[in-house]
């Protein structure tokens, strides 16, 4: 009562008065199945809910048409005189960036620049009819334009395009540009094709969740990796050294060491000038970053860049006096539509759904913040099919694969876009550069495109810092980043997503494999139970071990839960047998040569109350120790009860499921228990799982729903009562229920 | 009242007097944390706890000593009168079985028969001295031979072994299958030395817990599987037709497509001396099953159509006349050991993986059988360091992987086996015959072998009866036993191994991410809470939504989880904060053209208590509805409170544990309920998940220990309570706490 009068002190301002009381009789599952809950007949049959669920309306029609163009919702109510201002200026701004990454990011893919632009207009135009997400900015991606230009060039490597001068001289052979440029056009295209056709099917399928499996550690370790990757691949730009581009396991390291031994070879001009340009795009985020407030757009690093530099290649002629490499032709116009070449779709059919997932991933993770930040929701099967659709048609116009991009998004947003109407004005801007002026970007250094690559992935490299933080809020986290980054890095972006999603999945089973187990005490007066090793206040029951794991059962675990219930409550069945053998040999025949291998010291097992812990302790080293010797505690077995303990509560709460190996485990344990005289009984097992044993036919022969209670403090109770029953309680100090409980049995 | 009496009554011969009393102020994690529970400091430290494990002490040496050579324990004390009789009938019945199964699995093996004497002897011999199960009968076992045989000729297939005859004739090439044969011997020695080492090495490193992994009904879809494979492997013997041996996937159909097409080419006398046998040992089988009590030791079938057999086709010349397929050269004595040729390493590092823990599992699950059988227990990873001895030690003398056989493990035990002495003995029948009498196995014909082989695994047959069991017992494992068994047919037993271990994986993360949500009401004056949708007398409090979902929450299914709640609740902020935002234009301009795509219908949403579940569903439909039109109901918004449910207790009994994704999510649904003024509370937390909550700095800024509850009882409580204080209760008939609940509040 001391306890009651403290708490309710301390609570004084909120819980002065309320109380939690209950006082009701013991359950067990026997009385709750037979007299307390009654289920529901639940009346719609498997026909009648397929039968809703496919039943045809024109609303749904209407619905799904809707759901489908997303466009015809919003645009008839489209608020010009409020949005307009605002989306103009967005989409300008945004296709202001949308052009130098469109340029920059189709090196990465390994095409020629002009692509790029096709990508920065295509698949935005389409996205303005089937997005969902309001502030996004879809288009040229650094991830997925990496992963694309490292399928690009293992499908058409340098390799397959020397051919011998046409004069037959005995000189080197010369590797023809075009026709393997066209190749890796080819392979980007037709893999555009096949992302697009993968998350299409997967968006109808309404499996927009795989994305979730994709995890913010993995994502974000993944995402690091493949800064790493397009760092490396720029550096060659940026020192205008010439070395091939490698792929696949290792194309890092050897990426690295082929530019460090070419090092030498390195042109000053580009690398001074993409040094230069590097520090001036650092210098812009910079600013823009402090005066986020004042600025009203931000200013337009990239385009300055773009154009300066173009100017002074051109001013210079920086391509044929200094040898520096520059974008070269861009064909004015667009090309007309034709057919992939579906011949390379087995060779691509792996790295498609890489690129399917992580291009979703990184987009619906985009919209998702930015719907959250301005309250509305996006769809994710929709935007699945959005992108697929995006990627799907534009592909046939000679596009690569496209998702949201981050930096261009953040700007859209910043600049005050408002609807999908800024990204489709973004489009209109480059559609404008292809068009008209494509020509003017020939001049234009490849160096200044690497240099706007590698600024807008230093953000990827912040990064780094959550190993620090995960080390100190979850190591298995910390983990799966290490493992994600680590193969990711090591044997490519397609394998490591694959080996780091695989290992996430690994670190679910391992939880569920490495749960916490512990015997649990009561607090008094509460009915609350918690470990007794972790806080003062937990009590046990005198000749009771509650076991408490909080894993489900299954089999991957069962044995585990088996054994450390044996070990946790200290009352190893196998061992109390042995001691009773023994017992029996020694008073059969006084001198058997039999010594049993492992012996359950019960002689400090005793009925007193206090010293409880202290005689669990003893329990579990005397199982622990192997002592083959012939103990002088032969005359004790047979004087002393052969277990102090009479009753295991299995605490259920934290099992969400079994299977049947779980459950003929927890038979088979149960029935070892009782061949020793120690009765367990289940507590606190949701009805879920309870349905679950049901149907695996648990409770039949010896087991019975009267073993399983409702609440850890029922089960205790009951086996409190029926320990101090039939057979008159051993010693007399215990009462049948202890003090502090129910002190007022009289009801 | 009525109630409580009504259980009393039910229960009164065991719970009459037994009543569940509790009573004490509502608490939270806050009052919990401050005055309730102490956390005991643990005082050993990790360098403590290492120190204690690594302590060396001669004690401590003795029982590694003792439990790495368990013989030292048992041999010293052997009662030999009691013992010794029924181990010498047992080892002799065993041994005369070890000599056909022997011979048979050879075949299997794609080695000579001598080899399979050879590996019932040394194998036999070892596991007596570091084997921890006293009745299984280690050595040649079916479904380990067939996979050493199908990597046999894998490595060393028929084709690589035609030679041109010498006389350079053009006729067709003539296999040497003296070189092939001894290839495969190379190659099934150096897999069982791999094997050896592996299973060493793990069990060293007490990784005796891998074969966990091999859950039942993947084991018996696997082995089942492979009796397939065994059946249809041995019928080309059977039938006396010659055909290539094909591995890898799809083996099995090529095989039985092979033997078909050659079916014309059938020996009748190998056919009928076949079937005789088969017929002969399926009797006998039946006999011996169903005269177990009677017969002293069973019927030694098997020997019996050995000798017969035998007798016959040397009698008649079967091999010469009639050309049946006889063992052939049986080289008397034993081979000097000789190094396994390590240079096919690289080849055979997976498969020896794969036959290393399937041996190993088949193993263990039959030690524990008997073990639990006879009371005693085996050690796991003891077990695996005798198998890797056994297989390691003996391949230095040509031996092939064993393992324990069920067969013949029940042989020795039902004719009385009492320790491993009757293994020993097994192992010296089995020399005998080699050194002495091998040679007169040499007209034994193959035919009769194979007939051992299928008899044998006419048992694993019946696991077929498992697919309807199962059907109604878990769809889920269901699905683990036909992925094993179809992948283990078609991919062959390494491939189909993997693919089923991975499938039974993935099975537990679908298992977490397909929780049973559901909505709880209390169960007036127990405390206990349960599904509203299921039982009749579960109620909800009014206003309050109770939600409960049974799984942990971590990435895979945090989404879902939010989803779900706000599904299942039927309070969507998203929805709520549109239906604001359109309130408030509403106010301020009276025709805004604006429409929101989807809008809460809050009109429907009253104060009653009595329909509640009415509510909640009309509440979803609204939700589901993308109704568009300018609906008259906005009157109704700006007069009604904006949700009727003001209080969200997330029930998280079943969630283990939580990652910083998990914990991410729900802070954020509780900022967006905060934002539309509904609290959410959690409750029934475990204190493993607290501490990782804290870990992961989840009480930090809004998040605070006083939303946490130990019990849903509590947060309910709470709940009730804090709504009806500040801003007086909406509507008079609502008491700050339900009737039934605390009728006493005075206290």
């Amino acid at each position: 009562m001391e306890q009651d009068e403290e708490a309710a002190t301390a609570g004084e301002d909120a819980h002065s008065q309320l109380m939690y009381r209950i006082e009701r009789p013991v359950y067990d599952e026997n009385l709750i199945r037979t007299k307390l809950l009654h289920r529901k007949n639940n009346s719609t049959t498997l026909r009648q809910r397929l039968a809703e669920k496919f039943q045809c309306s024109s609303e749904k029609a209407k619905a799904a048409v809707l759901s489908f163009l997303p466009i015809l919702t919003w645009l008839p109510s489209y608020p010009v005189k409020q949005y307009l201002f605002s989306d103009v200026v967005s989409g300008l701004s945004t296709g202001v960036v949308q052009l130098p990454q469109g340029l920059a990011y189709a090196m990465l893919a390994a095409v020629p620049p002009v692509y790029g632009l096709y990508s920065s207009f295509y698949p935005v135009l389409l996205y303005t009819f089937f997005g969902t997400s309001r502030h996004v900015s879809v288009g040229t991606f650094a991830v997925i334009s990496l992963m694309i230009g490292g399928i690009a060039v293992r499908e058409a490597p340098d390799s397959m395009f020397y051919s011998i001068p046409a004069n037959g001289s005995n000189t080197s052979a010369v590797l023809d540009v075009v026709a393997r440029d066209a190749r890796r056009v080819e392979v980007a295209v037709v893999l555009t094709t096949i992302v697009g056709i993968i998350q299409i099917v997967l968006g109808l399928l309404r499996f927009g969740f795989v994305a979730i499996y994709l995890t913010e550690p993995l994502v974000r370790g993944f995402t690091t990796a493949a800064a790493m990757h397009v760092v490396i691949s720029q550096l060659k730009y940026m020192l205008g050294v010439k070395t091939q581009r490698f792929t696949g396991p290792l194309s890092a390291i050897y990426s690295v060491i082929a530019v460090f031994s070419n090092i030498t070879h390195t042109n000053v001009t580009t690398f001074l000038l993409g040094l230069g340009c590097l520090v001036f795009l650092y210098a812009v985020k910079v600013l823009n970053e402090r005066f986020k407030k004042k600025l009203p757009i931000p200013i337009p690093g990239e385009i300055i860049v773009v154009i300066v530099s173009t100017g002074i290649s051109y001013g210079m002629s920086l391509s044929e006096g200094y040898k520096v490499d520059v974008v070269g032709t861009v064909p004015t116009g667009l090309q007309p539509p034709a057919l992939p070449d579906f011949s390379l779709l087995p060779n691509l059919i792996t790295d498609s759904f890489a690129v399917a997932i992580v291009g979703f991933s990184m987009g619906m993770s985009l919209a998702k913040t930015f719907a959250l930040k301005h309250g509305y929701s996006v769809d994710g099967n929709q935007e699945l099919i959005a992108l697929g659709l995006s990627n799907f048609i534009s592909s046939f116009f000679q596009t690569f694969a496209i998702t949201c991009s981050m930096s261009r998004s953040l700007v859209q947003e910043s600049t005050g876009g408002k609807t999908q109407i800024a990204g489709f004005l973004a489009s209109l801007v480059v559609l404008l550069v292809v068009v008209a002026i494509g020509f003017v970007f020939e001049p234009l250094p490849q160096t200044a495109l690497a240099a706007i690559i590698m600024v807008n992935l230093l953000g990827m490299f912040k990064q780094f810092r959550d190993i620090p933080s995960l080390w100190r809020t979850s190591k298995i986290e910390l983990a799966i980043w290490l493992v994600s980054f680590i193969a990711s890095l090591l044997l490519g972006l397609d394998y490591g997503l694959l080996v780091a999603i695989a290992f996430a999945l690994l670190t679910v089973i391992y939880r569920t494999q490495s749960p916490k187990n512990s015997i649990m005490g009561h607090v008094p007066d509460t009915g609350l139970y918690c470990d007794v090793d972790e806080y003062e206040e937990a009590a046990e029951y005198e000749g009771i071990k509650i076991f408490h794991s909080n894993s489900s059962i299954y089999f991957a675990n069962s044995e585990l839960y088996v054994n450390a219930l044996k070990e946790k409550t200290g009352v190893n069945p196998q061992h109390i047998q042995a001691a009773r053998k023994a017992k029996r040999k020694h008073k059969h025949k006084e001198s058997s040569p039999v010594k049993m291998y492992v012996k359950y010291e019960d002689e400090a097992v005793t009925h007193e109350v206090i010293p409880l812990n202290h005689v669990v302790e003893e329990q579990k080293n005397g199982q622990l120790k192997d002592n083959c010797q012939e103990s002088s505690s032969d005359e004790a077995v047979s004087l002393q009860p052969l277990a102090a303990v009479h009753s295991i509560i299995l605490d259920w709460t934290a099992a969400s499921f079994i299977d049947s190996v779980g459950a003929k485990a927890i038979k088979q344990v149960i029935k070892e228990y009782a061949a020793v005289d120690v009765r367990v009984v289940i507590a606190s097992c949701n009805r879920n799982l309870l349905a679950e044993l049901d149907s695996l036919q648990f409770f039949t022969g010896d087991m019975a729903t009267d073993m399983v209670f409702p609440t850890v403090h029922d089960a205790a109770l009951h086996c409190q009562r029926l320990n101090s029953q039939p057979p008159a309680a051993p010693t007399g100090e215990t009462s049948p229920v202890t003090e502090g409980e129910s002190r007022d049995l009289t009801s």
